[in-house]
């Protein structure tokens, strides 16, 4: 349930989550309330009066501002509609404190269905049961047989081309109608012809469960689905193993080259699959046998290493990946743990560096399907772009570095407990309000908190629009370091680490390189299809850094086209999305081949286009402020 | 090259193969030489006189004789056409000895040619050389992807059904094309659709190998066959290793019930198969892994165990295969050791008792494309029996029991070295003329062996038409022993094994039970499909066993029904036969299908009518002497 939450004395209201305290949701709504601990009670400078039921400890806050009404904005949560008092913050000046509206997330679940379609309960394996009749010595035709005869009556239409699959299926077949005498379940896969997977004594066509496996170079996240209904009964997450053997494809790529390294890295994954299969099996009680359909999307590489191929020669020029439409695979035979007859759908993919988990997610939000121009992103250490329509549909790659994923910046973490993804900064003391993942101690940055530091830092002219520290200001915070100038977030004392947690002008110029990469590329891709930005109906935003991406801070720093608020919509992991429709409907699981033969590839690293497009995007938000109206005026007003 | 050899006094000739002993050639002439040893020379009774050129040695022959120009008939091999001179032989009486003329197998070469017709060489497998460009910026599809273009440009009917073996072909698919610097030959499946299964760097078209085999309760055989020519190259046999765990298939479904009995037993054969393919690969020096394609028939016992399948219940009635048609198989997924690729074929079965071996040789001789009634016969333990012609078949199995391979007979033995084979008695002194397997010191008596015995006491009334000796004889040969009366083969001291070999009454009764049986069996299934011997245009027999059998002692005996000789066709090793032919043409492997549907299978086992002419046929040659007027004719003369 939603509560609304009143900031006075500005009256900026919000309707914050229900888990929010009252420091995030200040955080969302851009009410500027001092914090440097993260939210973990320890600093002390959020305090807040509250009228209206909250829940809330003390902390650290001493017992005289306690007595007097103040609460910890980072240790409460509204029980109900709540009015906060932010104390009267003066400038150096003594004047008031002025609030910055500021625009957030436009997509609403409601606009995301828009986007999504619905679908169907119509899955890719279904379940029939049969009655057969004895055999006798009239009678006495093979089991298996009988049971194609009897099958072909209920489905006359298939029944020149049933098959089955031999030999597994007969290990236990006469056992198992017998034991079920002569009644037993079939389990189908709707290929063509359809085919017999697996036999059950009984009548089990009540039970019949399907994966959805998102296999992400970094984390890999598995749905359980009921695929009678189509309802999602269970979800885990798992780091990928392979993190272990190497942060990124490339270095990935390159274990793969070592003795064994190949095998190595197939059973990192899998072990990870394993373990989310586990997970979710013991959420639910059911066991991993009953799994009888995975559909999975991966990027190019984590496709190759799944499948066990060599991806050697995904990274040399040209770029060719090995395969890049996968038939149906036995999923044990690549040492999952399900049933060996449950079969795995990997999402094809477009070129070596365009993957499945892209063309999941370009399935998933059917751009080929709508008359309208949709720009599809996926933002990280590679990022991918898709544009187009029902028509036709580009896609291009584009290398981004891994400062997104905290790669490069000097205190660059992930997105985990203490990472700082929330700030503020008080336009004239330069004071900041930070809000960590978890609310608890910082220890780093992670890259959307990344993004929000440096808008927020432009924003208030701490920085320019090269990046470089305005060291004149009058604030201890900007300081010259070892590696140049630099601003501190956080003061050892109040981190989990004991030092300084600072932002550098190398962070900052790690970061300009990686928003430039992917801005140049939405450039050159629409040009090279002879259209703008002003042509973009849609703007969708996939994957898991692009849901905890601030819009209007991200278009502040020139990483997304600062074009109408409208037309931009989250997805959120939109690679899994893909895969839990393509499980439960056929009929959307269909069109992807379609989808897919609609989508051209191009390859952007030797294109001259592009490199000019990247230089002049090295500046915040670009060297071209006509492509950025919103910023300049907000830049001019500041 | 054959030699003419006419025996004289009697000026019988006949063709005699290079190999052929005189004394051979005299039993398969019908001419009576005496002789005890078997053909060892120890014996020294076959000595004959020689005009012309023979390669001879004396062995135990005295100087005395060989001075004489007598030589060992068992000795002597022709080296041109020759004469021989028979010693005069007299009957007790005096009186020369009468020359019994006989027929014998009358299928020549060119006859069968007229049956099994001919085969074109369109294999099941082909290879195609691509020539690929590489890869570029330009066009950088993956590696598969441009395999497939490549050959659908070659094979534009099969561009849209084109498939590959997944995930294993990419394994080595990147690696092969550069290697091979984008010149490559892939090896085609042609099924539906047409499937890549294997690729090679260069042009490796001119190579191309497919395996028959056989794989017989007792005995495995395998053909190796270059398949661009249809050419066969090598054969080996080989024991079934799984003989060491049960004689027949009745205590193999029984061993295969006990812990891990089953996967011990598909050990067995599939080691068996590896040792064919090991010595065969020996001999024409290629590696197993270039064998494209098995081609493999068994009955529906061997076919379960080699693929796996629990036999249980075709031994239970109603008998019921678990499976009766055979989908392809990886041959390396069984642990054939050949390339993982290479598929395996398995003809289908139709019933329990009627395994895919005669179908094999019932689709080899072409059965279902003639107008002419037709009667194929398998003679074994279990012996099959298929009836009809190109608009329907039956076919039944009858259970005769082990003596035609040497079981339930005192000396019974397999067709190997020592096996009295060949049998000829003088009519008067009832001394016999023995020639063994190997023209080795007797050992025992095999099954065409103990069918020539009987057939010779019969129609020299040793025994009655009951199977009971004539014990009033003036000979020492008939004797009262241990098990009733006998007839001693060969005494003690010529003999391998040291005691004298000898015939019984309850032998002969043994035999009766199993003749008797097939007897019934064809008689069954022609009435059952309303038709009688004078139906039938042609008589296949087929099988090892088939082979070896004396046209007119089988029909004395009653074993064959009694009809014009040149009704018989001598078809060997028809299921290995079938398997070379579906190896090689494709298109007379298409009939294959067309062929099984039109057999209907019948169960003797229970059918009131066949225990009627069981009980019948349990008399030489039967009790219903109308049906055996040739020997009825013998007999009388006699």
């Amino acid at each position: 349930m939603k509560r609304t939450i009143t900031f006075l004395p500005d009256k900026i209201s919000i309707s914050a989550d229900k888990d929010d305290t009252l420091l995030t949701a200040a955080a969302k709504a851009g009410v500027y309330i001092p914090a440097s601990c993260g939210g973990e009670g320890v600093c002390c400078k959020c305090k807040v009066q509250v009228q209206g039921e909250v829940s809330t400890d003390k902390a650290n806050l001493k017992q005289e501002d306690w007595d007097k009404g103040f609460r910890l904005a980072c240790r409460s949560t509204a029980v109900s509609d709540v009015e906060v008092t932010v104390p009267e913050l003066t400038t150096r000046g003594g004047k008031a404190l002025k609030h910055r509206p500021k625009t957030t997330r436009t997509a609403s679940a409601k606009a995301l269905d828009s986007l999504i379609g619905k679908w169907s309960s119509n899955p890719p394996v279904r379940k029939v049961c049969l009655e057969l009749s004895p055999p006798s010595m009239e009678d006495n035709m093979a089991d298996m047989q009988r049971v194609l005869r009897a099958l072909s009556h209920i489905l006359p239409e298939h029944e020149s081309e049933l098959t089955y699959d031999f030999p597994d299926l007969l290990k236990h077949l006469p056992r198992t109608l017998r034991d079920g005498d002569w009644k037993v379940t079939l389990l189908l896969l709707q290929d063509d012809p359809l085919r017999i997977i697996d036999i059950e004594a009984g009548d089990t066509t009540a039970k019949l469960y399907g994966l959805a496996v998102d296999i992400g170079t970094t984390t890999c996240t598995g749905l359980l689905i009921n695929l009678l209904t189509g309802e999602v009964l269970a979800e885990s997450s798992s780091y990928n193993d392979q993190i272990s053997l190497g942060e990124d494809v490339i270095s990935r790529i390159i274990y793969a080259g070592r003795a064994n390294g190949l095998k190595t890295l197939q059973g990192k994954v899998v072990h990870t699959i394993n373990t989310i299969i586990e997970d979710i099996c013991r959420q639910r009680i059911i066991s991993p046998s009953d799994i009888a359909y995975i559909a999975a999307a991966g990027n190019t590489v984590m496709s190759h290493l799944l499948l066990g191929i060599d991806p050697k020669y995904l990274r040399e020029a040209p770029y060719v990946p090995s395969v890049s439409q996968f038939p149906l695979v036995k999923a044990a035979g690549l040492g999952i743990h399900v049933h060996y007859s449950t079969r795995l759908f990997l999402y094809p993919c477009i070129a070596s560096y365009v993957g499945g988990d892209i063309v999941s997610g370009v399935h998933a939000c059917q751009m080929a399907k709508s008359d309208k121009v949709s720009l599809f992103i996926d933002i990280g250490t590679n990022g991918e772009i898709v544009v187009g329509g029902k028509d036709w549909m580009a896609c291009a790659a584009c290398s981004a570095g891994p400062a997104f994923e905290g790669g490069g910046i000097q205190f660059g973490m992930r997105a985990s407990a203490g990472a700082i993804e929330k700030f503020q900064i008080h336009p004239e003391t330069f004071e900041p309000m930070i809000v960590t993942v978890g609310q608890s101690k910082p220890a780093g940055i992670c890259g959307s908190g990344l993004i929000a530091i440096i808008a927020e830092l432009l924003e208030n002219r701490v920085i320019d629009q090269q990046g470089k520290f305005q060291h004149h200001l009058d604030t201890s915070r900007i300081r010259e370091g070892a590696s140049g100038w630099e601003y501190v977030l956080v003061w050892a004392k109040s981190t989990l680490i004991g030092e300084d947690i600072v932002l550098t002008e190398v962070d900052i110029d790690n970061l300009m390189r990686a928003k430039g990469a992917m801005y140049a590329g939405y450039q050159t891709l629409l040009e090279s299809v002879g259209l703008s930005f002003a042509d973009l109906d849609q703007v969708i935003l996939a994957g898991n850094f692009g849901a905890y991406l601030d819009l209007e801070q991200a278009i502040c720093i020139g990483m997304l086209p600062d074009i109408s608020r409208e037309h931009f919509y989250y997805l959120g992991n939109a690679s899994l999305l893909g895969c839990q429709i393509s499980l439960t409907d056929m009929g959307r699981f269909q069109e992807l081949e379609e989808t897919r033969q609609l989508i051209t590839n191009m390859e952007l690293c030797e294109n001259p286009q592009f490199m000019q497009h990247y230089m002049a995007a090295l500046f915040l938000p670009h060297t071209d402020m006509q492509l950025f109206p919103s910023v300049q005026q907000k830049l001019s007003a500041a």
